[in-house]
Formats: C-alpha cells, sequence, structure tokens
C-alpha cells in the first residue's frame, strides 16, 4: 500500500493519473472547492449550514495552496490527479495543474467525501452493488433545498445505494460513524418522496444495479456544494474531477473520532 | 417520579396496578420468564443464541425469588403487578402474587424490554405512533425461526412502528444505542418478506396506525422467547402480564454503557 504521501507525489509528477478510489485505505479522501476570497465567508457557513453534504475537513489561508493540517508537503495545485475549472459559466475547462490558473485570492475548501463510509460497509461484508459492478455510483437532484448562505444555493443532490433491508439497516448504522463521510443518509425508500422521477436514471453517475426487493438509500452527496457553487457563479472556480480526490495524511477512523471529542 | 423501590412496593401493596409504561422513568423494566431449574441451561442458551430478541438482564438462583444485581429488597413473587401461570397448556390463570405457586426448583430470568428505546426515539422528537393514539404497539409472527436450543424453538415475533423516511432513519440510529431493549431493527419495508401476510391484523397488539408515506420498520419482540416457552410446554412456566413489567433499579443508560464496555 502507498502512503498518502508517496500517492500525493505519484499524482505530482505524473506517475499516479486515474482514480484514488481503493487507494491509501484508512486514509481521508476529500472533494475540492476553490473559490475567490470575497465567496470564502459564505461558503463557509453554506457548509456549516449543510454539514451532511459538505462534510469540512479542511480550509486554507487566502492565496495559499496548503493545508498544512490535512497533509505533509501537500499542495493543492498539484496533488490531484484532475481538476475542472469554471470561469463564471457551467463549461469548464480540465487541467492537470493550478499553476497557470492560481491567483492570490483563492481559498480552498476541502470536504470529506463517501469512500470512508463505503469501505466500513463493504469490509463489514454488507455488498455495494456499484461498486462490484465496477460502476460509478447513481446521483440524483432532489426536491430538497439546501440551507442557503449568501450566494450559495440549491438543491441537495443525493447518492444511492440499494440493499436488502436488513443490510439497509446495517449501512445506515455503519455509514452514521461517518460524519465526516456524509454520516446516516438522508432518505429511503420512495425516490417520489424526494423529487426523484425515474431511479433509473440518475442525473450523474451510472444507472443503478438493483436486486429484487432491494430497498434504496440515499446519501447526501458531494456534488450537493459544487451545483451551489455553480449558481452562485463565480469568476472563477475550481473543482476536482469526479473520482480524483485529494488524500489526506488523516486515518479516517481517527478523523471522525477527533470529531465526536470535540462535539461532546 | 416515584423511585423504582417505592413503585415495587407500591405494586406489592397493591397501591399500584396498571402498566408500568412510563413509571420511573430512566430506569430499565424487563420482561419476566419462570421456568423450572431443568429447562434453565436450554433456556439461557436459548437467549444467548438469540440476543436481539431475548436481551439477558438477569437470572435468579434455582427456587430463589430474588435477583440482588436488579434491584434492592426486590422479590419476584410480588413485585409485578400480574402474572400469567401455565401449567404445560396454552391457557393460563391470572394471579398478583407468587407465593402460592412458587416451587423451589425454579428460575427467574428478565429479559430487557422496549421502553428503552422507545423513550429515547420520543423524547428525540420522532412520534411514536401507537403511543401517541394510546394503543398496543402491533406484533407479528414472522417466517423468520429463531435459532433453537434444546426444547426451545419457534419464530421470530416482531413489533412493528411506522415512520416518515427520515425519522425511520432516526429510530433506527436511536434503537441500535439500547442493545438491552431489543437493539436496532430486523427489517424494514414489505412486510411480506417476512412472512407477514396483512399488516393491518396483528397477531397481538393493536392494529396499527400507519400515515400515508410512512415505512414499517419491524424489530425483534419479548413475545418471541415467550412463543419459545409455550412451544417447550414445561410443566410450570410464569410470565409477566403484558405492560405490566418488572422495574429494576439499573439506569437504562447505565446499563446499556456497561454492556457496550464488556462487549469492548
Amino acid at each position: 500500500m502507498m502512503s498518502p504521501l508517496a500517492l500525493r507525489h505519484a499524482i505530482r509528477s505524473g506517475q499516479h493519473r486515474g482514480t484514488t478510489t481503493g487507494y491509501s485505505s484508512g486514509y481521508l479522501q476529500g472533494n475540492l472547492a476553490i473559490i475567490p476570497a470575497q465567496h470564502a465567508h459564505d461558503f463557509l457557513a453554506f457548509c456549516l449550514k449543510n454539514p451532511k453534504s459538505c462534510p469540512l475537513i479542511g480550509m486554507s489561508e487566502p492565496g495559499s495552496p496548503y493545508i498544512p493540517e490535512l497533509g505533509l508537503d501537500l499542495d493543492i495545485r498539484t496533488d490531484l490527479a484532475g481538476y475542472r475549472v469554471f470561469r463564471g459559466s457551467d463549461n469548464y475547462q480540465t487541467v492537470t495543474d493550478l499553476h497557470a490558473v492560481w491567483r492570490d485570492d483563492l481559498v480552498t475548501f476541502v470536504l470529506g467525501c463517501s469512500f470512508s463510509f463505503e469501505a466500513a460497509i463493504t469490509s463489514a461484508g454488507v455488498p455495494v452493488r456499484h461498486i462490484e459492478a465496477n460502476r460509478n455510483v447513481p446521483m440524483y437532484v432532489t426536491n430538497i433545498a439546501t440551507t442557503p448562505a449568501g450566494v450559495f444555493h440549491g438543491p441537495l443532490v443525493v447518492s444511492m445505494r440499494s440493499f436488502t433491508p436488513s443490510d439497509a439497516i446495517r449501512a445506515i448504522l455503519y455509514s452514521d460513524r461517518y460524519r465526516l463521510a456524509h454520516g446516516a443518509p438522508v432518505h429511503l425508500g420512495d425516490p417520489s418522496a424526494i423529487g426523484i422521477a425515474d431511479i433509473m436514471t440518475p442525473d450523474f453517475g451510472d444507472a443503478p444495479i438493483m436486486a429484487d426487493g432491494d430497498i434504496p438509500v440515499f446519501w447526501a452527496c458531494g456534488v450537493t456544494p459544487q451545483m451551489a457553487i455553480r449558481n452562485a457563479r463565480p469568476d472563477l472556480a475550481i473543482t476536482h474531477e469526479p473520482g480524483l480526490m485529494l488524500v489526506t495524511d488523516m486515518l479516517a477512523e481517527a478523523a471522525e473520532f477527533s470529531v465526536h471529542t470535540q462535539a461532546a
């Protein structure tokens, strides 16, 4: 197994190019959101008001590409395998290095992703169907609004995993332990109750695979803050390419424990 | 609020006659099962093999009506408001004192009941529909077999509470903390998947009240060991009258904490 530092260096040098899923197992991976400092307060407020979809695990100083508490020798500009650069519209440019687009007013936010709880579920013997089929998780725009903050607003986006009823109960219990990875689900059962017209045609990701008798379970998803950023249309915004996450030096379990301790 | 000791004395003297639900709030209440010593080993094994339906919280020495660890000056023969006495058949006699039927080979088992987790759910603001309607919880015989032990065998019996989907998720999380009160549910959604033909006609308790969009959630139920005892047909068996529980001196939260500590 590669350490998070070795993996970040392999990404930085171009040796590692694909998804980070399954790499540096046990370490916290994060979604990336980079926006100009003028919107940083609003976005921070948006994360705090919507903790299930936006579990904040790190934030930089304005202009700094470093977040020392997330990793040794970590450089946000080079240590992810792919970035999407938005310039005030829905169109984006894909790059593998941010040096050319970096500005001294950019603030980086890192948000927990679902990998930690998926790993916990599968290692407990509960099958996760899209992983077994080597597909991307299906994601849906719901009719549930996030709590807005300043210019940031938009719908809650959810990811869906389906299980037998008894496995659904176990998945709920296991995922609740991973508050930095979206925690417990927000909905289960009838998709139309949260505004999903057809579960077989997700808005993002791949079509689901559902076994007979399966019950769909819906978790808050990291696409939620990305949609809120698109709605805010800052003149510059940068996110990660889906699946190409920031791999941190924080042990997923230890990070969760520290959060629980602070809450107590 | 009456202390558990004061409540047991009020029951013993005949001053308190009804249900114990809502009394001595915060203290663990238990289901009663009294059987001859010749079957005690098998029944203990049955409880250990089926911990979700039979969470054992106390056991007496043969012939002793006392379980000191469950309460000060506690006498099993007088401290419950009603008993059912079975003599090798499904018919039973209802009594309020066990002195006349007591034998020196009787062993008492006390099993956790669902009151603790229901209290946790309701105090968190999640409505429990049968409590709001002042009805008994609906209970169903399933097609799931318990793990047999010696002469004890039979189906898993479940209780059902229905919730909105998001409240169902919360109820699952809250109940999991109360392992001595049946813990997390065993099923949710389609009743026919566990052999329940008509959810509106329970085998025990009152018909359910379900709101539009509710999802049914099923927990292992303390009627399970009672059915296993009836199947074993010992020459003498004694259970409590439904709702008239043994109120112990153990704080429900502290008891759960001690169990979790032992497990670690």
